[in-house]
This record gives structure tokens, C-alpha cells and sequence, in this order.
């Protein structure tokens, strides 16, 4: 029962979660393409295991070395490091290896090539790596037609202690399309950029693997993965509301929410306070809508997580959430001093980090059957 | 030696933060004022004891029960929870007072004394509270003129299972000031605010014990505290990028800094990127600067964290840094792969939310000498 649950709380509705899980498998079923799922976002190993089970061909992405200690302990072997490695870093990496992981580590520099090289030589092991390709310019990798691809993939291919295994993109640009048609165009750039680097080193007459591409938006909207031999995506566990806001999930497909007390009425103001402010929701404002405004989550009712339509928590403090009723259909009296609210995050990937576990409602029952936890830290 | 830990980690200056909580400490006991220290931002024991002794007569603020919870263990007897109390956690503050906690509660509203009153009385204890006023518009309380304000004062002094302690304000306001004469001006508005509040109970007949203002900004830069009875503030001992904005602090107090590795170099957009994003910094852009501007925090040396001038973390992703250097007098070849910055936070009490505690560095060695563990959570 929600109501016994101490707020802030970080709750995880398993129907959705398992259709979003769903959707994805069979989009990419059908596209025909091998899945890397990101767990960056769930950080939980019981939600991998709906996601992929751990066996031999399981490939899994995380986002810190913390990820990849744990998910190996679930019995994940095939494990991307999707962040560009730290050199101080890379004992950490040899202790993976000598666990059992496959890592496969990211670079983007001739010089983190020739580091990764030595320090792999140093320590007697082999570091397989990719090399992050910029599709968009929105945050790291070399332009597919940078020479500094071909000198590095030489480099990886020649060297001992470091070896080439593939390439990778992320399109950070699906995050700023306006509808549906810019991802799937943002999508198709991504594929182009990717096999334009693949094909490329493979020019010169070196092994180019895996040709990894993917973000939940592109993952989504695809017109083709054509030459692409692994898709990656995580938030689309969740779901959330920048992806609501461009288009890839509707607002009842959103999977997390925070649930909070209402703890104040303010008259003055024709506002509610909530116990979920900058720690409990982020301090992400996400998009701005048409009007240029941000909000900090959507309101919804406690049971069924149903949407307040037009209801967003407006400011928060690092304990308090403000909601603002004005200009709405509300008044503070629908939402008694005590009672409770879900709030459906920006960013889930963001908030979820706040919690160390989901409380999380059955999809048989559509109480709170079981609490899962979350790996966060570094 | 901070090159031997691993990134992203929070690091604490001794120096700074002994220099810090010495200048409030001096300031306060000139104005001859009490201090209820807020510790929120800093959630460890290690600093609250450098802050004040836990002996009979300190007293502490919290902004959430897991604060009370340990701060108890720790000494600390005298207690404000300084958010509006939502009813379901009155059982853990009962169980807090039955640990030897003087609890002390706040709310604003007729509703909420008549529900603390009924459960106190079921639970057979007494709740001393607050009434919450509001000097600004900015989060929560009661205008002092407001007729609420006597009657919730009458309903706590009257009825059994509550009791009136006194009365508390908060100027959120002053994170909005735009100079410090505007500070010293809301720091009086504070105060005229809070002490009408309390004249205004007390002509009632009514024994209002506790008149309770303060923010770092207006603890700092205050005319004058006639007819306060104590002072609260929590930023102050390790100050931030918000801070050093509003003319608080100087950048060289700032004891707080995530220290972090550079990752890659992205020469087509001339920028860094390093390893540390959304989870180490916060997803929190701060303050506008006068050209509408935001940043994710100042970029500093690793050694002493020398501030390197206009060099800030220009946007953020999950783990993620960029530090753009166009229009700047850097270059890449400054910031070797694999070499470490140290970054200056905007909201240092949301930043330390994402670690587990503090790498201390020694005032004595300049060396980083323990590590102090922080009590995050709800």
C-alpha cells in the first residue's frame, strides 16, 4: 500500500515497466538488429534480468566502472564502458577483466589510445576497444571523416595491450528534435555516420566488428539499421517526461515516479507544498515547452499515477516542491494537507540516482510487492 | 594524494571550511545572537562537531528525519526539522523524542495543528512547534499579518499534544538579491517580518519563546538582529557558485570542489570533456550571469583549486562534463587526457547529496588526510 510508505519515495509501476521492456525487445526483433541495452538508468539487477537475461551472448552498456562491478556479480560478461576511460581508471578495468568481464572500453583521442596501449602492456592484459564517432556534435567522438579515426583504429589494430572492436555513436541531438520526423532524420544520421566510420577503417584493411549505434529516441523512430550490428538505449525502461515531451512515450507510459506528501496549503500564493524538492526530483529543469517554460516533474494522482493534466511542480528547494494552482482548474482543497502525489520526473535517469531502491507496484495486484535495489556511486 | 583517488569524488578543504565556519561564528557572537546551525548541507558529523559541540544547550537544524535520526546518535539533542511536518512521519518523530531528541516541528497551516494536536494526543506525547512565516513570497509560512498566524498560535497553545515554541522564517529572497545592499535589505525585511509575527502572538497572551530568521546571504549581511532570539544558516561552511554570485563569498572560500579526470578532447568543437556530469555536479545551471548565461561550475586547478578564470563546465550529461574553451585564452594541450580539475559547484548542498562522504584535505599537510561520511537519504 502506497499510503504506508514513507515519502519522499522512489516508486516503479511494473506493468509499465514490462511493456516498455516489450516494445523495445520486438522493435528490434523486428528490425532484425542485436540489443545492448544501457542500464545506466535502472542501475538494478532485477530489472536487467527482464531486460536481458545474464547468459554467454548477454551485451550489456554502463556508464561507471560501480555499474560494471555489479552487473558482473549478476552474471553479465559483455560489458561496454560507454564513457571515454580515465587512465586512473584502467586498474580498475584489469580487475574486471580478471573477474571474468568482457569490458570493452571508449576512446576518442590518439593519445587515450597510445595510454590505454601502455598501460595494457604495463599490466600483461589486452583492452578491446571502440571508437566513439560524432554524429551530431552534442557531445563527444570524432567526425566519421576525421583522420584521426583511421590513425587511431592503426593504432588499435597494431599496438599490443589495446585492441579495435567496433565503433560507437549516441545521438545526443535526438533530445532537441521538434517531432517525430526530425528523430527518425536524426536517426538516419546517426546510422550514416556510424557505417561511414565503419566503412572507413575497414578501407584500410582493418577488422572493424561491431557498429553500435543508438539513444531511446533513434532506438525508437528508425527508418533502418541497415550495416549496424548493435542498438543501445535505457531510459526507455522508465520512460520520462522529456521523452513524453518529444514524442517517444506518451505520459501513461512513464514507469517511475516520485510519490510525496502534501505538507502545505499556501493561500497567498494558491499553492501547494510538497516533501519532494531538488534532491528528491532533480535539479533538472528539462525542456522548455512551446511557451519557454520548465517545470520540475507532472503532477499526477496517487493511485494509478493518473495525470493531473496542466498540474507540474513549478519550483522546488532542496526539501520542498512548490506547485502552483494558478491558472488551473484546482483548488488547494483537492489536495488535503497529508494526502499523497506522483510525481513523474524530467530526466529518470537523474532522479532514480536519489534512491537507493524502487518500491514497486505488481502488476497482479497493483500494490507494493517487493522493493529492488539500485547500484549508484562510482 | 588527490591523483590517487578515483573520479569523480567530493573533496573538502579543512582550510576553507575551518575559515568559513570561524567567520559565522564571529560574526554571530558579535551580533549577539544565538545560532541554530542548519546541516543540510553538510549531513556529517565531523562538521557539525567543528560547527558546535553536541553539549546540552546546541541547537541544530535538519531538513530531513534521517538528519535527525543520526544527529541524535551523534549528540545533538536539540532539534529543528525544518519542513512543513507531514502527518505520516509523526510516528519517527515520536520515536525520536523517545530517544531523548527535543524535537521541534513547523508548520503553517490550522490544519496541521489540529492534525499534530490529535496525534500527539493519540500517541500520548506533546509536539513543540514552530509557526512558519513568510518574509518573501518565496516558499512556504504565513504573512505576519495574516489573522492564521493567532489562530494556529491559539490551537497550539491551547490544545493537548502541541505546544508553541516559536516562530521561524526563511529568506528564500535573498538567493535573488542582486547586490549585497539589496541583501542587508531583505535581511531587515526578514527580521521586521518575524518579530511582528511574534508581537502579534504575544499580545495574544501567548508565550512565543523563539524568534528564528536566517539564510547565509542574509546571516552574513544583517543591520541588525533586535529582538531575534537565534540565527540559521547552512551553506555558509562550504559556500558555492551561487554564493560567490551574490557577493557572499569570494571564490577562494568555496571549500567544496568535485574532483575529476579529463577524459577526452573534442577538437572540432574546441572543448574538454571530462568525468564528471549530471550525478557529480547536479543537473542544477545555477545562476544567470548578467548575459543570461549558465554554467554547471567554475573550472579549477587541481592543486590548492586555483580558480582558472572564465573556464566553466558549459553543459552536462549523465557522466559527462564539457568544458567549452572557445572564447577563452586556453587550450586543450593545458588539460592532458588523463589529468584532473577541480570544479566548484553551484549548489554545494545538492552537489554533496551524490557521495557517500568527504575526501578531507588537511589544513596541516595540504594533503588529503580522512574521509568523513555523509548521511544522505530520507
Amino acid at each position: 500500500m502506497l499510503d504506508t510508505i514513507e515519502t519522499p519515495a522512489l516508486i516503479l509501476d511494473e506493468h509499465r515497466l514490462d511493456a516498455n521492456i516489450k516494445k523495445m525487445r520486438m522493435r528490434l526483433s523486428t528490425a532484425g538488429v542485436e540489443f545492448r541495452p544501457h542500464l545506466k538508468t535502472c542501475k538494478s539487477l532485477d530489472i536487467a534480468n527482464r531486460i536481458l537475461p545474464p547468459t554467454e551472448g548477454s551485451k550489456i552498456t554502463v556508464s561507471t566502472l560501480a555499474e560494471a562491478e555489479y552487473f558482473l556479480k549478476g552474471g553479465y560478461r559483455d560489458i561496454l564502458y560507454a564513457v571515454s576511460i580515465a587512465p586512473n581508471k584502467l586498474k580498475r578495468v584489469k580487475a574486471l577483466q580478471e573477474a571474468g568481464a568482457n569490458m570493452t572500453l571508449l576512446l576518442d583521442t590518439l593519445v587515450a589510445a597510445k595510454q590505454i596501449s601502455e598501460a595494457g602492456q604495463e599490466m600483461g592484459t589486452t583492452f578491446p576497444c571502440f571508437i566513439e564517432i560524432d554524429c551530431d556534435g552534442k557531445r563527444a567522438g570524432l567526425k566519421p571523416e576525421d583522420t584521426a579515426v583511421l590513425e587511431i583504429a592503426k593504432r588499435l589494430d597494431e599496438a599490443s595491450g589495446v585492441s579495435l572492436s567496433g565503433v560507437m555513436t549516441h545521438s545526443g541531438g535526438s533530445y532537441y528534435c521538434k517531432n517525430i520526423d526530425e528523430i527518425y532524420d536524426v536517426a538516419e544520421q546517426e546510422r550514416l555516420a556510424i557505417i561511414q566510420a565503419a566503412a572507413a577503417i575497414r578501407k584500410q584493411g582493418i577488422i572493424c566488428s561491431v557498429v553500435s549505434a543508438g539513444s531511446t529516441p533513434t532506438a525508437t523512430y528508425t527508418r533502418s539499421t541497415d550495416s549496424i550490428t548493435e542498438i543501445r538505449a535505457g531510459v526507455y525502461v522508465f520512460q520520462d517526461m522529456v521523452m513524453q515531451a518529444l514524442g517517444v512515450c506518451q505520459t501513461d507510459d512513464i514507469a517511475i515516479s516520485v510519490l510525496s506528501t502534501v505538507i502545505s496549503h499556501n493561500s497567498a500564493h494558491n499553492r501547494l507544498l510538497i516533501d519532494a524538492g531538488s534532491l528528491a526530483l532533480s535539479a533538472d529543469p528539462g525542456l522548455k515547452n512551446e511557451k519557454g517554460q520548465t517545470h520540475f516533474g507532472q503532477v499526477c494522482e496517487r493511485e494509478d499515477a493518473k495525470v493531473l493534466e496542466g498540474l507540474f511542480v513549478s519550483s522546488t528547494n532542496q526539501e520542498h516542491g512548490l506547485i502552483s494552482l494558478a491558472g488551473t482548474n484546482y483548488s488547494l482543497n483537492d489536495f488535503p494537507i497529508g494526502s499523497q502525489l506522483r510525481i513523474l520526473p524530467n530526466h529518470a535517469c537523474i532522479t532514480a540516482a536519489a534512491y537507493p531502491g524502487y518500491h514497486i507496484i505488481s502488476s497482479e495486484t497493483g500494490d507494493v510487492s517487493a522493493y529492488w535495489p539500485r547500484h549508484n556511486g562510482w
